[in-house]
């Protein structure tokens, strides 16, 4: 296949992931639906986002499925790789954010990409993955969050669930974001097939990690302790995505259309000065977790 | 004087405009008090927060005096001045932010620091300003604000005017935080006596600017989405501490102690996707007047 091919197999997949997962979250709200458009974007691209508001069990959430057409390489971008530069390029991404109504439910992200410069020789790599932000620690959630990625990865899942812990940390604050999951960058080992193969089981995994803890926990009642709780945590998550995030930071400064680049903010968020949840609380249990990321499966 | 006397006149100075300014604040808000405490910071400098929430119109409010010092300056903060590397330093600043709780209150900003190197020849400026943040228009308001602060500046109001209007700007959004005042750094004309005199008159101009605002202010009724518009319009004033203001980036890297260097995010704030005020609407004039920088005094 030539590189153009592996494009056209990308966005092929993606597309259909978000189309899927966009299905599976309203069935999993069960009445808000999502909204979008299609955006042509400068070279032959399209940004298609898909945006819900509002739900009685999802608050807010993102599908975001884009496809960039780029005529030249910019030198920052291939400095590893000289011969890239001013090559063409396409980048290839799907990107989505759940922040859920219930402080037992956890905010999930995932992000699977593709992206190829046209050269000789050619240059593509994967990159993503996804990962989970509780408001309160269910370690048995945990553990089935953690036990589908592995089966998705297989050999690669310790490699990409230490990338995860170690990407997604609030560094001014010493605590991670969440409880890890998966994270790679410039993957495309042995080679296109396995490497896509291996992509698209961790998109496949997405729904099948996520969607069992949301049913589990939706229902749960809950005070307004600890829904306010849940919108200090994420403050926190506006922290890391606004102060620390590389896509969003390049997001900003690269000017992409902003409200793609910022539809993973939170629709509501506290900050309380000097806020520390009380010893041995529910709270201090999740902070504990955050504080020193854990071998969930053991 | 020497520059360690430079040091005991702006530390002097600036600790009781915090007080002045606490005490002034408590006035306005005529219910909250600010809680604070005095920490103590390697090399014998102080951190003394303070800060007031929950008030009746006053939702939070951080007043914050901080004297650093530094045994050694790293050659990252001296590149123009190579003679400044490594030699000892010290820090004295006042910052305040205060986030009103009635959408017709501006929200509200203020910085004086004094910066000097113990060197042959000695090193010292000054920098700061204050900035309006306002969540309706009212053009009144906007020419007092900028009347008191010409006054206090002098000669030196159109220069500083147009630095806070380039400052705080979002650029991924192409608008600006609000609608200005003062900003300067590197200050030191045409001698410390001067400068010094020039910075007390703005420090002294601050309470005078805003205290007017929020007595005429706080007590015009406001509906639900008023007040939601302030919290969308506060996401984006934490999108600008956190994503582009200078001060907050460099304290969220170097490891200063964190909750004084983020109590300037709002307390509550939200993220609506795509959303865009209505032609010909309040909101929408604030944007217009966000959109490109005034001449307030014409």
């Amino acid at each position: 296949m030539s590189s153009q091919q592996y494009v056209e197999a990308a966005h092929h997949s993606f597309i259909n992931f978000q189309s899927s997962i966009v299905g599976a979250l309203e069935a999993l709200d069960g009445r808000a639906q999502f909204q979008g458009e299609t955006i042509e974007t400068p070279g032959g691209g399209i940004s298609q986002p898909r945006v819900l508001s509002g739900g009685q069990h999802i608050e807010k959430a993102a599908v975001q499925f884009t496809h960039s057409v780029g005529a030249a390489l910019p030198p920052a971008a291939s400095e590893r790789n000289p011969h890239l530069a001013g090559r063409p390029f396409e980048a290839v991404a799907i990107s989505l954010i759940v922040h859920p109504r219930n402080p037992h439910v956890p905010t999930t992200h995932m992000n699977l990409r593709f992206f190829a410069v046209d050269a000789e020789p050619a240059h593509w790599h994967f990159g993503g993955g996804f990962d989970l932000t509780p408001y309160y620690l269910y370690p048995d959630d945990a553990i089935e969050w953690h036990r589908v990625a592995e089966r998705a990865t297989g050999e690669h899942y310790a490699e990409m669930k230490k990338a995860c812990d170690e990407y997604f940390v609030l560094t001014h604050r010493n605590e991670a974001r969440g409880i890890g999951g998966l994270f790679f960058d410039d993957f495309g080992y042995p080679d296109f097939d396995d490497a896509f193969a291996l992509v698209e089981r961790i998109g496949s995994a997405f729904m099948e990690a996520y969607g069992p803890i949301v049913e589990r926990r939706r229902d749960m009642p809950y005070s307004e302790a600890q829904e306010q709780w849940m919108l200090i945590r994420r403050g926190r998550y506006a922290e890391f995505n606004l102060a620390i995030d590389r896509g969003t930071r390049y997001g900003i400064q690269s000017g992409r259309r902003i409200e793609s680049v910022l539809a993973s903010l939170p629709p509501r968020a506290e900050w309380h000065y000097d806020h520390h949840p009380e010893p041995g609380s529910a709270e201090a249990d999740l902070i504990a977790a955050l504080e020193k990321p854990r071998e969930w499966l053991g």
